[in-house]
């Protein structure tokens, strides 16, 4: 990695709490999000759902729908172009089968899961659209169904594409077959390695499919107009990858389509995929209108991506005094109705905390009559962790030593290399030990019956990418701040800080927007935990571009050469003359010079690391299984905190969604494979009444592959909960739970034994 | 002048017609205007208005409109902060009194003309708003009013504005009066120059208020939030200057501003100055919500700015041969109800197109009871053209001479000083006259009775002011452009193509988008025939720095140097390997190289001159007054036509919009000088049925500020029309109508005679 930290610390900007610039927007209701959208003329789409968990489409009638007074379109899957063979390179995001992800958007030939969309229609308004979605008749031929990921693995299991090969190594196979991917790493000689083991470990680990439970429904809004453009209005990660999608799909140029990303209520991986967008723009074709959809809680429950469910099988080998020596993992994860899961990173993220000189992963992404998965902040890596945290957790009691110190022992390190090849460069994990070590909680003790306390840590990448920004100065000092990166987490202001630090402004001086996709250069997605590190450098390249053409102009208004012109902390001085950045552009303002308007890309290679560790005490009620959190306290390395409640924020979130997926919640399916829990009254998120406040300590060991030092942070917090909460659990029960979710009555059935 | 001319001829994108971007918006009407805007939880406010010319505000009760169920607030000119002495600096546009300013939006203290506002109120509904704006209590004291501008000037007119001061050479005097400029041009010795005259003709003129008539009613939407920020919608023909104004008048940083423009109607110089804007920011702060403001057509006639009325005194002296020595102009130009009229370019323009040796120009700017004039389309220039070019025909009639030859003996060229001092650069005003003769049209023969031609020439300025772009290279090798100048005539078309010339691309491969003020560097606005020229030259730079950026990914990609990649009409090339700029483009969205993209931003001082010469073929009807075309030609130098049918729609609109002037439109006043034809029924624009297809003829005499050579365009073919028309009624009918408009009442009077 390109070191370019600037290891300075008198910072002015980077490190404060200002408020963020969409703050007011958000709580006075102001913001506009896509529901909110009203277009002249718009039509309202609605999508009809499959009621089988797998089912042949023999026949779909639009007639008596079409013939409904008010009723614009009716599209179905035919609607596409055809896809066969047709692969899309997301760049960071790989490679997108587009058959599959038009089939996910409208089901062909056959349903894969419940909830499933097959068609969809577009009236004058949504009651007329409702009304017609039930007119349109699908007659299906029932299939044999699976959900269990370990049941979609076996020889006689329903199989879900009938079209797919793989053999045990992931290439095309003979047999048709439910696994979807298999990938092997293995670092050392693991068979010697376990020789050389005095202890080993293995247990064995089951997960519940999750989902993100963003708080806004997806939405969309599509007008396709004569001339072959296509306008949409939509909540998304990535407004370029909502492009490229949707172009794909449809076969059309990008730069035919332009992509409004509106304001976004959470996504957390979930809003990287297409679902209505590509559909809204068909009806509008059809239609001739602007067309607007929107879900339900039910239809995103059964009609989005959850994570994976997985079942998992860790195994580590290590001396007495706690080194380890050799590790197995062996991990199957659904990918729901269509390839592309979750199992690279996760397979890639299982051992990613420690140094184990011999080790094999083996990870499997299997079909099965779920919806299909999307990426759930770290995805894949919870679940990992959940696996080798406890195992972890498992030798150090059994050896009775500390479980940071066996952590300690063998934490990663900068040189440590990981089982899928890299080898890390200077990252923060034992800092994050370190500092969990030293907490005040950690050194209080904690008393009582029926309690625990556990710890447990996690990893995740920070990807790079392409980000690209621009500004200009405005007549009162103030600077407009151009991106491409939608802002779910506060980027705005993270972002418009790391600016106003080059300049030697403020964050307030600042007015960031995210732009539409003609507005603002190639951006890739908000994911990865990449905004803060990655867009972030782009703003801090911008900064420099204004700053060499605010030197220009106060040069040309001094009559003198640049050379001469002197700048430090954001003042423009040349002899006896000085001007602050403000000053400066105010003169300009009233001078015949040109405004100042700056741009910037970067693009950098794969980019740094992320590293949690968690520790969270329980009280465990004997007599409910109900589990109580005292205290929880989330310690991460967040290279440097440029909006340190922001990134308090993210590690605040991120626990309590890793609580949720380690407490409560779960799609839980009947013998149909039907989910029966598809509304937040039946499918358990955590409350504010079921955590207490979480504490935070920021740990900061500098990304060298950015100025300030920035690491992502968004991502790594959610992935140690399910294991720090199991580890507890186990000290105030003395029971080992490795099923997710750990939830009452699975609790009081375990404390019955 | 810097010489930025590049004087290429094998243009590949310039000259041709591709279609517009914006066409399909436009004509499937899907373009979004300001009207069609919905916002969550938005208000409706409406007006009330003056029903007296002249009055003093005595009482305003706003209580039984505030009892109206659903009215959310109300304002008056007291919610406006003290703007007493203050003043902005608006850039080319100049200084604008914010008293005044804010006084025209709402009145204070007294209305100054029927239909200037004094309230506002903003409700759930129109409905609502409407009813209780009825509610509101304004008690007036009449005061007597004037509208002929040489009555208002009259010592015992009724006075506008007590405060104003100014003696007979514009400075402080002692008395009120309606005069609030007055400005002299002198060049040479006028008296002496007379005494060398053979010939003398000298007239008196008249012309009538006339309204540009935009399609589109004025309209804005204003969202202020609690953090202070402020966001606007609205049509406006510069986004940045409609914020500059909304700032200043509401006394908050321009920063704090936010102006999207949308979709505009027509524009034509009246829609510039805010009138809805503020008072909409006013309601929605009191309110907290959104609130829109639509006005009628009724409104807008009544309460936004037509061009002055005028009376004009143009006296000219030649040698027999025809060769003028000595010329002289009084001009009185009604400004309406505040400061602040066409009078300077009027005097600017009046002896523009020729040489005179000895001149002098008195213009006045005179304040009356009439709304508030605005620019329409070259201010000031049309009347003053219908007085001089008159003249000079008057002088070639009674010399016998061809009316092209008297022009051609006398016009401007490269180094004729214009009586307000500016020495001309390379002007074609030669080259129009002489386009005229030799054109089909001239040297076709006009026989028949009532029968006559007219010829009459016209001059425009173009400004220059600043302009910025910003772009970026789509994956698909197409170039999303970004501006700021909203787009009137076709500018999005026009600047994209200046993009594509330089680049080595296609127009179609350019997606060019209107941006709000955040979005885009500062922009001065659309007028002053400014925006192919300037925003052009930042498109052309934009190219620059584009291609600058496109060789470095291509050096990098080949792993050459910057220098050894050759660039020539879009394709790089190193040594035996050679890609276009879709393919570079296409190659680098697959690489890890940063995205491309590019910024420019220019200010062009002063920049350059337009000329005009129209010929008219008129029938006069003898029975019933009504004037027919018979086949009318616009010739214009457009410098360089980048598209060469917008052009020639500026040229044909511009042409029509004089014959509407010279022909039919006029404010008509009662004996209370209230306007009684305040609607398109009854003032009488030109439809499609009373003109003929409008011939153009685009000469080329390149702008030597300009890499492609452009001068505006749009402004300088509105400026011959009525004297065109005036001449050619002269000879058909041996009468010289020097009153506009020359209506089928008037012109059937001074034909009974």
């Amino acid at each position: 990695m390109e070191d370019l930290y600037l290891g300075k610390t008198n910072y002015k900007v980077i490190g404060q709490r200002p408020i963020r610039h969409d703050g007011a927007d958000k709580v006075t209701g102001k913001a506009i999000y896509t529901a909110d959208l009203q277009l002249p003329n718009m039509a309202h789409g609605k999508l009809i759902r499959s009621p089988h968990a797998h089912a042949k489409i023999k026949r779909i009638d639009v007639s008596q729908a079409l013939a409904v007074p008010g009723v614009l379109a009716v599209v179905t899957a035919d609607d596409f172009p055809d896809l066969a063979e047709k692969i899309a390179m997301m760049g960071e995001a790989g490679a997108v089968n587009l058959q599959h992800l038009a089939g996910n958007c409208l089901a062909k030939d056959k349903v894969l899961y419940k909830g499933h969309a097959v068609a969809a229609v577009a009236a004058i308004n949504t009651h007329v659209a409702e009304e017609a979605a039930k007119k349109i008749v699908v007659e299906y031929e029932p299939l044999p169904s699976v959900t269990w990921v370990l049941d979609a693995m076996k020889p006689d299991a329903p199989i879900l594409h009938d079209d797919l090969r793989t053999d045990e190594l992931g290439q095309k196979g003979d047999k048709p077959t439910n696994v979807s991917v298999h990938i092997a790493f293995e670092q050392g000689n693991p068979a010697e390695g376990f020789k050389q083991a005095e202890i080993i470990v293995e247990r064995e680990f089951r997960t519940a499919s999750v989902h993100q439970g963003y708080i806004e429904p997806h939405a969309a809004v599509a007008m396709w107009n004569e001339d072959g453009r296509l306008k949409i209005w939509t909540a998304t990660q990535g407004s370029f990858t909502c492009r490229q999608q949707t172009a794909e799909l449809l076969q059309i140029p990008v730069s035919q389509v332009l992509v409004v990303p509106c304001e976004i209520g959470g996504g957390f991986g979930g809003k990287i995929a297409v679902y209505l967008e590509p559909v809204a723009a068909l009806l509008s074709r059809k239609c001739g209108r602007p067309v607007k959809m929107t879900m339900q809680r039910a239809e995103v429950f059964e009609g989005t991506g959850p994570t994976p469910g997985s079942y998992m099988r860790v195994k580590l080998g290590a001396k007495k005094d706690g080194t380890l020596v050799a590790g197995e993992a062996w991990l199957a994860y659904d990918c729901g109705a269509f390839p592309g899961g979750m199992i690279g990173p996760g397979s890639m993220c299982v051992f990613s905390c420690y140094d184990i000189p011999h080790a094999r992963v083996d990870g499997y992404d299997v079909l099965n009559n779920k919806p299909k998965v999307q990426a759930y902040r770290a995805p894949g890596s919870t679940q990992a962790a959940f696996a080798t945290e406890q195992v972890i957790d498992e030798l150090a009691l059994q050896l009775k030593l500390d479980p940071i110190e066996i952590r300690l022992k063998n934490a990663a390190k900068e040189g440590t290399r990981r089982v899928d090849g890299p080898v890390y460069p200077r990252i923060g994990f034992i800092e994050t030990l370190e500092a969990a070590r030293n907490s005040e909680h950690w050194k209080s003790p904690l008393t009582g019956k029926n309690r625990g306390r556990g710890i447990a840590s996690g990893f995740w990448f920070n990807i790079g990418g392409a980000s690209s920004c621009s500004a200009s100065v405005m007549e009162d000092g103030t600077v407009s701040l151009i991106e491409g990166s939608t802002d779910i987490g506060g980027t705005r202001t993270s972002i418009a800080m790391q600016l106003a630090e080059t300049l030697g402004i403020t964050s307030d001086d600042v007015r960031p927007q995210v732009a539409d996709t003609d507005s603002v250069g190639y951006t890739f997605l908000t994911g990865g935990s990449r905004v803060t590190f990655a867009t972030g450098l782009a703003a801090y390249k911008l900064g420099l571009d204004l700053q060499a053409q605010m030197r220009d102009r106060a040069a040309r208004l001094w009559k003198c050469s640049v050379d001469e012109v002197q700048v430090e902390d954001g003042t423009y001085s040349y002899k006896d003359q000085k001007l602050t950045f403000k000053e400066l552009a105010a003169k300009l303002a009233q001078s015949a010079l040109e405004p100042v308007v700056g741009r910037s890309s970067v693009n950098p290679e794969g980019s740094t690391n992320g590293f949690a560790t968690h520790i969270a005490d329980v009280e465990v009620d004997p007599e409910t299984g109900k589990v109580t959190i005292l205290r929880y306290t989330a310690i991460q390395d967040a290279g440097k905190a440029i909006h340190p409640s922001y990134v308090e924020g993210q590690m605040q979130g991120g626990a309590v969604q890793g609580i949720g997926w380690a407490m409560n919640e779960e799609y839980f399916f009947d013998k149909n494979d039907q989910m029966r829990n598809a509304s937040f009254l039946d499918y358990r998120m955590p409350t504010c009444l079921d955590v207490p406040m979480i504490e935070t300590i920021i740990v900061e060991v500098p990304n060298p592959g950015h100025p300030f030092g920035v690491r992502g942070v968004g991502e790594a917090p959610i992935v140690p909960p399910p294991a720090a909460m199991a580890n507890a659990i186990q000290r105030a029960t003395g029971i080992r739970f490795t099923d997710l979710p750990m939830s009452p009555p699975k609790v009081w059935k375990a404390l019955q034994k």
